[in-house]
């Protein structure tokens, strides 16, 4: 049986093209002791993983030549460990049809909604979304919430948690149709779109009594201004860096740092989403709900293919998407139906 | 009888320079009703008078033909009000002989220790080392504390406090004889010169592990290389940013920022003082406590005479102090001896 995937070929200089990836045919890797074989039916694409390119992050830099890594929904195929054949896992299966991986490296998926909701909503992106604006962001009822990449998967969930808390909304996306869907659909109070040439007056009269919460998903200028516009006391949730991540010259930093967090005492903190793992199955539930009562709509964008998951990734660099990019790999298992 | 008094008069372009001020006599003026009639004893040199100069901070811009603003030391010699003549108090004095406030604008000082203590480390400079450090950067037994403007007045506490805490002690400074001073009087751990070519690796040297608390006086390109150094999990105290005061072209700020502070899970906070002012009274009994008992050595630097005041800031911002700058304006009141 074949194993089709995608190798991380040459690192890229500026922006990212299809070249960095080759696709590849071999055999599907024999299993060692305890290890399971995972059929990857869904892939989560994220642009962490084009920092993952440019240096160490919170993860070792990306080496030439080895399988392109990522975070997918699997199910399980074979198995001579604990976990049984026909499971439904997530976890670093690569951008590959088939993974062999250890027990450990996995976690089992009780599902109860749609399965690609446990690479979005109710996996890795929702719950940056929940840890990141409720334990670092500590917004409370009637502040004021700015979300930059509001339109992207992390962003349409942190507005909306946003709104069940009780805040005043303000989503930054790219373009009027992104920033109609973040209020026709989504509930934000209002959008604005960072290309506009009135950007930067557009977003102090949407925050006229300054921005409590920014919740940072891109970094660089739109961050710049979001400092010029935080309240005293104002808290920075720094989630990403999209806007210096397909460069090989990030941008100096934005002025106002540190002056301004001194003057207004403001936070700026940084989190990964893995130091709460402990919490994740709390955080799933309170998400499982939001979403089951229809709080907490879910916007996805599935591309179907394998072979067109580095055109989804630099798609996704470039703003294409609205909500959570997935690319599908396989069929979905028929075991797999919500009960 | 006349007051002498030093004249905001022209902001400067560049770098601060005695054009900036004009001394002037003129008459005391006449005191309201309920006010005191206050005579300045000593004058606290911040290099946040600078920062003034230049935008709005935490208070208005300075505007050109005022009186200079100032924190003091003074002797209550009239009072129409609760707070009898004869009394010591410290508040905003300005850079004047003499100054009539309102009695709520000053603290009365019960003194028990030199009367220059209540402008240093049992005033606002000891009161920030104390909340920065201890609230804002909330060190632990045994961590790595890294501060920097080490031999200023601030720099001088927070060290000390950070020993006190069970910490390691890195200090920066510029200059072999301020290094000296924090490791061999104040009991730094180590002190690195930010003057030397080899800065970067002798501040990679003295912190092996990392830095998990850096107190920042400076911002700038030491802020820059603190942030590379910072351990994960590590809090960045942003107290000021001396570095980017005394220039009509602050830099722009440190690259990796907003990067950094996610891949590491770092905090940035910014604080004022007077945030933190129902602890105060708390706080300062602390460090009596810890100056009484030889834990907290007092390192000052008295300058005579109202007229160096200018002299004294521009000094300041240059980095000719080691500890607190004070500028002597007028005789210790003969009742304020500690008794």
């Amino acid at each position: 049986m074949d194993n089709k995937r995608l190798i991380y070929a040459r690192q890229p200089r500026g922006r990212l093209t299809s070249d960095t990836f080759d696709l590849e045919v071999c055999p599907i890797p024999a299993m060692g002791p305890g290890q399971i074989l995972c059929r990857t039916v869904l892939l989560s694409i994220d642009p962490a993983a084009r920092a993952w390119m440019q240096a160490r992050t919170y993860r070792d830099q990306l080496v030439e030549g080895a399988l392109m890594p990522g975070h997918g929904l699997a199910e399980v195929v074979a198995s001579s460990g604990p976990i049984p054949a026909g499971a439904i896992v997530t976890g670093p299966v690569g951008w590959q049809e088939y993974a062999v991986l250890d027990p450990e490296q996995v976690q089992t998926v009780q599902v109860r909604s749609a399965l690609s909701h446990y690479l979005g909503v109710l996996g890795i992106t929702g719950l940056t979304a929940y840890f990141g604006l409720l334990s670092v962001g500590q917004p409370q009822r009637g502040e004021t919430v700015l979300v930059s990449a509001a339109a992207g998967a992390t962003g349409t969930v942190v507005g909306q948690l946003a709104r069940i808390a009780g805040c005043r909304v303000v989503g930054i996306a790219g373009g009027a149709a992104k920033t109609a869907v973040l209020v026709d659909e989504l509930g934000f109070d209002t959008a604005i779109d960072y290309r506009s040439a009135t950007f930067d007056e557009d977003l102090a009269a949407a925050c006229p009594d300054g921005v409590d919460v920014y919740f940072d998903n891109v970094g660089g200028p739109i961050l710049a201004r979001a400092l010029a516009q935080m309240a005293v006391g104002g808290r920075i949730v720094c989630c990403g860096v999209v806007s210096q991540y397909d460069t090989n010259r990030p941008d100096a930093g934005p002025r106002g740092v540190p002056g301004l967090l001194t003057t207004k005492r403001l936070r700026m903190q940084g989190f990964i989403v893995h130091d709460y793992a402990e919490e994740w199955p709390a955080a799933r539930a309170v998400l499982e709900d939001h979403v089951a009562a229809g709080r907490l709509r879910v916007i996805e964008d599935v591309i179907e293919g394998l072979e067109h998951a580095p055109q989804a990734l630099i798609g996704l660099l470039d703003g294409d998407n609205v909500g959570k990019r997935i690319v599908r790999v396989g069929a979905d298992p028929a075991a797999a139906l919500p009960t």
